[in-house]
């Protein structure tokens, strides 16, 4: 079996990069954020969430974003949505393929999204008979709290597997495992991505890192070891969960596609221009904390420049 | 051919994450630091530079520092000597290590040194002679830009290997390849590792990494797979090398052990005294930059903590 070389970078930063702030960023500048980011070569974007305005106010303008990034042809733009409502939303504003979340970890997903996960697979199981019909609409399952859960602590593999069968077995073809607390390290990412490739050859699976302690890059290595070829990714290092104590920003974008090109990788992401469109977008949002060493120290002087 | 699962983690920020600071340290608190960290089980820590203090004044205290510093017994206390006059004053000082260094790049060497590589390894041999009856004192030697440099660009691997068999030829049996500049990726870790161990299984090498542009733990996972064992770090993530233009903080010290102790490999370092000893001394030297993601997040919490 040959397996691919080329990873898939999906960018999140306009929703997981924003969710977490307590400012709310204009309908103008994340019409901006999303348009610089597009420009940058990403297959996909995950331009936001259609939740509920009182649980997450920074999304309210959802709609506005939408109609102002319509002109974006090469980039599939995506949403977050945890219920029918979220996806009736995004079907409305034109989107093409949403993202399904739903933590593994009970106390998580009480948290998060109120209900048990079992009740959240119902809510899953409702949402794709009705799309069903519509083909066109491709549907993307984020499983949280893969690598462990910041109440709960350590998730067993075996559970992780388990709603992946379910997952399945409901027809999802594609599947991110989230370390949405930053607890994953890299043993346990590769024991846990080899299974899943094994165990379900035909669901893609991709992997969603936080910084949290400094591990997001040391991870994405050993995923990609273990065959894992599509990794979500924050512009700056942008973001957060604000369910989730102690989960600091995403892995920035730009670290990632810089190491995977550093090694010959290919990501289809012009590299340059995305630093500069994540100096901008640092620029806009200025109450957002960024981290991300590459995009403070710079590229790397091309050879015999600095002589 | 068996190889060790454990790792040793040599800290190196009281040298390498103090020489960038533009302010002088004062004694007391270089003496407080290396106390600290010498209580959290480091077998070997680089306590400052023999150097001239016209080049480096952050280290004309080194008598001083010493003298406030021989009551440790666990760990190996080491500083960095680049001529045969560090070495006399590392002696009077009673050190029982040295770390002699110079740069494969001859752009590096000459900024750093005032002298070419072959002028530099013609200084190790001179010192190598003098120190010889004196067989207490162990010498490790730092290859700096190993993996790049930051005037000349990429070092190609058979320049690093030149440079690593001169020294074996020299009787040297222990070297720390440095990727003084942030320059390295996984692959080329990978690649000069194993070429490295392959070809010169009677040395001990070590590797030391900058976290220039987020790739620091992704280095040190490739170089432990290549069978690397030993690794430099500075707490913090403090450092840099003021020579180095874009050289940010060395690998944080507590990310490394973290790290390697979540994946069940062995450090011999008490993580949480660690992260006890960055915070005090994150609050003496309040001019330094420290990055650490972990230092800032923390250890996870225990299971069920949280509930």
């Amino acid at each position: 079996m040959s397996v691919q070389n080329e990873v898939r970078i999906v960018e999140v930063g306009p929703r997981d990069g924003l969710q977490n702030l307590s400012d709310l960023v204009s309908t103008a500048d994340k019409i901006d954020m999303i348009q610089h980011l597009a420009a940058c070569g990403f297959a996909e974007i995950q331009a936001g969430a259609f939740v509920s305005p009182q649980a997450i106010p920074q999304f309210q303008d959802m709609s506005a974003v939408m109609e102002g990034v319509k002109n974006i042809r090469r980039a599939t733009l995506t949403a977050l949505v945890p219920n029918i409502q979220g996806v009736r939303d995004a079907l409305r504003c034109g989107l093409k393929k949403i993202n399904f979340f739903f933590s593994v970890s009970r106390s998580h997903n009480i948290n998060n999204v109120r209900q048990t996960p079992d009740a959240s697979l119902t809510a899953l199981e409702g949402i794709l008979s009705e799309i069903r019909p519509d083909s066109s609409l491709a549907v993307r399952v984020d499983i949280a709290t893969a690598f462990g859960c910041p109440f709960e602590g350590p998730v067993a593999i075996p559970t992780v597997l388990d709603y992946v069968e379910k997952l399945a077995g409901l027809g999802v073809l594609e599947m991110t495992l989230c370390d949405t607390a930053g607890l994953g390290n890299p043993r346990l990412v590769e024991a846990l991505g080899r299974q899943c490739i094994r165990l379900f050859p035909e669901v893609t699976f991709g992997m969603h890192f936080h910084d949290t302690r400094g591990l997001g890059l040391a991870n994405i290595l050993r995923a990609y070891e273990a065959g894992i070829r599509c990794f979500d990714g924050a512009v700056g290092g942008l973001g957060g969960c604000p369910y989730s104590p102690g989960a600091s920003g995403n892995v920035a974008t730009e670290e990632t596609v810089f190491m995977f090109e550093e090694m010959g990788i290919s990501t289809g992401i012009d590299l340059p221009a995305l630093l500069a469109a994540a100096l901008k977008i640092r620029e806009k949002l200025s109450g957002a904390i960024f981290r991300s060493a590459l995009l403070d120290a710079g590229l790397p002087a091309p050879r015999g420049a600095l002589k």
